[in-house]
């Protein structure tokens, strides 16, 4: 056994990415099925000279997609609404799974996809955290904990800003996503686990404004958000998260420790290319997180797919989005109410 | 009248600095004398050969430098807790004042120095907030508020982060200055209601960590924090003061508008060396905000000495300190209680 | 026809790298052969279950592999020496030819490949100039010819700068390679003949010392080399070649205009993360040409793969070499000789 | 004695700095007159309030100022034509000269100021050679001198590279100069001698164009030039100087040695501030050598008067400046002829 076949559901913009990167970027993988509910990426689908020339099938049924002969795995690549739901279907017909973060906005829900995934160990079921398969984030690491470079981490610092994107798409999108800082931060929130080493929350607060989307507020929501999560043994995160920025996809994270820092993408760039001319020195930055990711997705898949390959565990529990949820949720919480809200020692919410 | 007779009290490190500035870079001040109630402080001043070469007299009784035959000027560069009745004697014998920041930690005596001034218009009255003065302060300034650079300013990180000091000065220092959040953010919450155009604070909350200096446990503080300020009007600013970076005085401000974000300093750097070897390429971080914003320094002199001259208004009202001050006292009590602290719209602290 | 047959002659560094590249990146290429005359190569690749997974056939001999069933294609990835006659035996077969620079150090000898490919115009015959499909020379393109972002280019600064290499082998390979300015200029000639529009040769010059490998000396070569080629029409390239550096694998370029500079890696990075500890800020640098270019190969297969498949032109012209050798040459002789080597005003070399 | 009097001649843009420098940053020189053959200069420093608050004596005629009661030493800012005429008239008055560089652009001239020096020890005569005194070449010469960081240098690249400048204005100045390797290239020549610890000159060529002042070329001169100086021993030097930059004052200086480099304002800076909006992120560049070099002035003027008053050597010796006139001799006459120029072991140019 040298290949998968696997499929992809949701044709949305990452959906075909995840596609090309299958394709393009993990040989291990054969893709042989795609899957989407809406009528227009269907019809994009059926038309692409590229899947016919490798030979995916396009389907507008889920579950007759599970049903496409030999498959072994899907990609859960549609809105986070139906990322349960599709990931318990595809477990159910005893396949893998890779499924985007988050596996739900409901703890409870999410929770059930953990379970079923525990109850068939066989089965390699992961939630795909992007930035823990980044290059630099794993140099980051590889600093952190195998270097020791900075001592003891004990802060992090994180941020998630996105273009300003004044179609309006987003606030739709966002409307099913939970929430500035489910959507936008859960990503920080956890790198910030990462690297401080699993610590349970204590408190946390967080401020938000509307700069650009006054449509937002009847979402609860903003477009524009800080918070703090103090952590049980004196570490602390703090996030930025903006939907309004005018310069490109901005990501960088700091963790400080008591010897040191590691930054990593503080000065976001586009490329290596700068350009002086009357205006200074200048030079671009991503305009969106594929174009900053798109490495680390390709290390994701292949990963993914090698596991299943060797039967070995995957790089990254699923439990671990659980506890990102939780603390993304009450940071949303912090928001609206302007409260503190606050945990046990075991990271159990007080309220 | 082409020079003003200043006098300088208070010779720590930053009273002989300012010495150093008036000698070497503000023209039209003459430094007729300083005072220090230091015995160690006296005796390097008493033996100091540019000193005797300037004709510098020197004191260690403040009233009888007050007394200084022709004295025009005092910069009080004492410890904070002297600022205010200092300055309140300084303005009583009718002698302009520059005072360093704060003028007090005790609001009330901040205000009794700020109604004393007003008694006296005639004399000019300014609290040393350096960074105004600052080149790179004022080029963000013109950015912002002249070119309209970043459209509409709504949020502001600034953060001053100190080199670790394994002498333990500092936290005998600390200990009379009012708390993490009054000593070291007080900057950085002057540059956002600076930024944010004097928005009035509506809440925050903060947290903080000992990581270095357990000692400071028991004076009510911490080494590191973060806190987070919003205010009326769907403005916020978020700050990070830390005693114990390895690699050197660490102070950017990050001022984000509706359409860009200005960047002071958030890559810190000692000159302009850069050394390539088999670590790979790096720069060297200047050691202490002397080092940072010596030229700033210089600047606030000879404005300050300009304004006594030419009998122009201060270039920064000696009352915006109050607001600053009421901030840092009400993040450092969010900080110690675990609590939001509010304030009504007029900016008043309800609890 | 959906992908093709292709082989890689040529299992060393870049020969393995070149396989992996193809199977992991070019989707419509399948590798069915390699080929190596290195004993050791030749086990490396028979015991490696990578390639038998993926059904690569192993050859010891380069006309038996030539005769692999169904081959269309060969990556010439051996030493210079052998990259014209690899080409012609391949061009002979009717395969198409992706091979690494240069053709020959031998001007006849490359010439005789270009003759051989023209009097076979549907076989698609490319040398592999890696930087010409890097993202950021393609950007530093688009900005200098479609953006006229820096007017009418007149100099470029190009360097290529490789991590000293205490293991002496690059010497031996050097010294099948035609001398520093033949082996590590040739992208940097080839990228200010691109960002010039290919101008004529007016004269050039040289100069180069030995700093840690002496015994190049026998081998008629340097370490270190700087040259300066002039231009018909006013235009200038200045280049420095070292092969011993302490940092990484320094590559740049600078192209100047009369309007601006596009600059493209003067501040080479290994990735997004700078460490911040007691020696300052610091980040690594790519340790060689593989790490900085690994994307730009993808993307070179990937459109000769293209070109073959749709018949269309390759993206770079086999002659464009020519010059680039010519130019290469003529610095290395002003290097050994000490004198100014000159062109007449159709680039053709006058002494 | 803790002060001297000093007289500036020449007020064109930089006498008249070197008049503020003296004033704000040189307590222990007390400006006592200036001097100007430039009616508007004479208008302008007869208006002046500045200098009639500081008692400035104002002169049309050099002789007078030499005569000026209880003058000391001068500072020759006039144009270099006549720089060693009047050093010769000041050191002949036995006062202290302060000589913009060059002393002279014939080399016999600029010789005799050497001699008449060394005639009278007492004097102190220097040449300024400001960036000698810039914090940043002081710390490159710190790492590679005292900490030995990058092994041994043999290799230096200095830009010196002026924003551009469409008065026309510096063509008439520069034909007064010896063209753009005497005018422009003059600091990076003796950084370079610096560097390599004042090797001796072996060969040299040179190449230049014409991009935006086509009437240089009735000067014999051009715009725009690249220099290649072989020392002997194995050292190398190589310079670009450009008239004609976009994006403001470039001046940077990499030194390679055996084990690393370290590079000086490689990414020129104006200050600390970045902007990031629509573009990407960008920073200003100073826009002359005033802004990069103003402290640079201060300590060399502060160093001077240092030497004058406590009759210490003064920091750089005169005669050093000879060979560096030599090298931009050789490199224009390179640059005009095509022709290398030689020079024999001792560094005494062969043709």
């Amino acid at each position: 056994m040298t290949s998968i076949k696997i499929a992809v559901v949701g044709l949305g913009r990452m959906g075909k990415r995840h596609v090309h990167t299958l394709l393009y970027r993990v040989p291990r993988a054969q893709v042989v099925a795609v899957c989407s509910s809406d009528a227009s990426e269907i019809e994009w689908a059926t038309s692409n000279q590229e899947y016919k020339d490798f030979g995916i099938a396009v389907y507008d049924n889920y579950d007759n997609m599970l049903a496409h002969p030999g498959l072994q795995a899907v990609w859960v690549s549609s809105s986070t609404d139906v990322h349960a739901c599709q990931s318990l279907a595809a477990i159910k017909r005893d396949l893998h799974v890779l499924c985007e973060k988050p596996l739900s906005t409901d703890l409870a829900e999410a929770q059930s996809v953990v379970d079923a995934a525990r109850a068939k160990p066989s089965l390699k079921v992961m939630a795909g955290f992007s930035r823990r398969f980044d290059a630099s984030y794993r140099d980051a690491s590889l600093k952190v904990f195998d270097k020791k470079a900075i001592g003891s981490p004990f802060m992090v610092r994180s941020n998630t800003c996105d273009l300003r994107d004044d179609t309006g798409f987003f606030v739709r999108y966002a409307a099913r996503n939970g929430g500035i800082f489910v959507d936008c931060a859960i990503h920080d929130i956890d790198l910030s686990l990462w690297f401080l080493d699993n610590p349970k929350p204590k408190a946390c607060w967080a401020a938000g404004t509307l700069q650009h989307h006054p449509e937002l507020k009847d979402l609860s929501d903003v477009d524009n958000a800080v918070g703090i999560v103090e952590f049980w043994g004196g570490k602390i995160a703090y996030f930025y998260c903006s939907r309004t920025q005018a310069h490109g996809h901005d990501v960088c994270t700091e963790i400080t420790g008591t010897d040191g820092k590691v930054m990593v993408n503080v000065v976001p760039k586009r490329n290596n290319v700068v350009l002086a001319d009357s205006l200074g020195l200048r030079h671009e930055v991503q305009p969106e997180y594929w174009e900053r990711f798109e490495d680390a997705f390709a290390v994701e898949a292949n990963e993914f797919v090698s596991a299943v390959l060797k039967d070995t565990e995957v790089p990254l529990p699923l439990e671990s989005g659980i506890m990102v949820m939780k603390i993304g949720q009450a940071l949303q919480h912090a928001l609206l109410s302007g409260e503190v809200v606050r945990f046990d020692e075991s990271g159990e919410r007080l309220h």
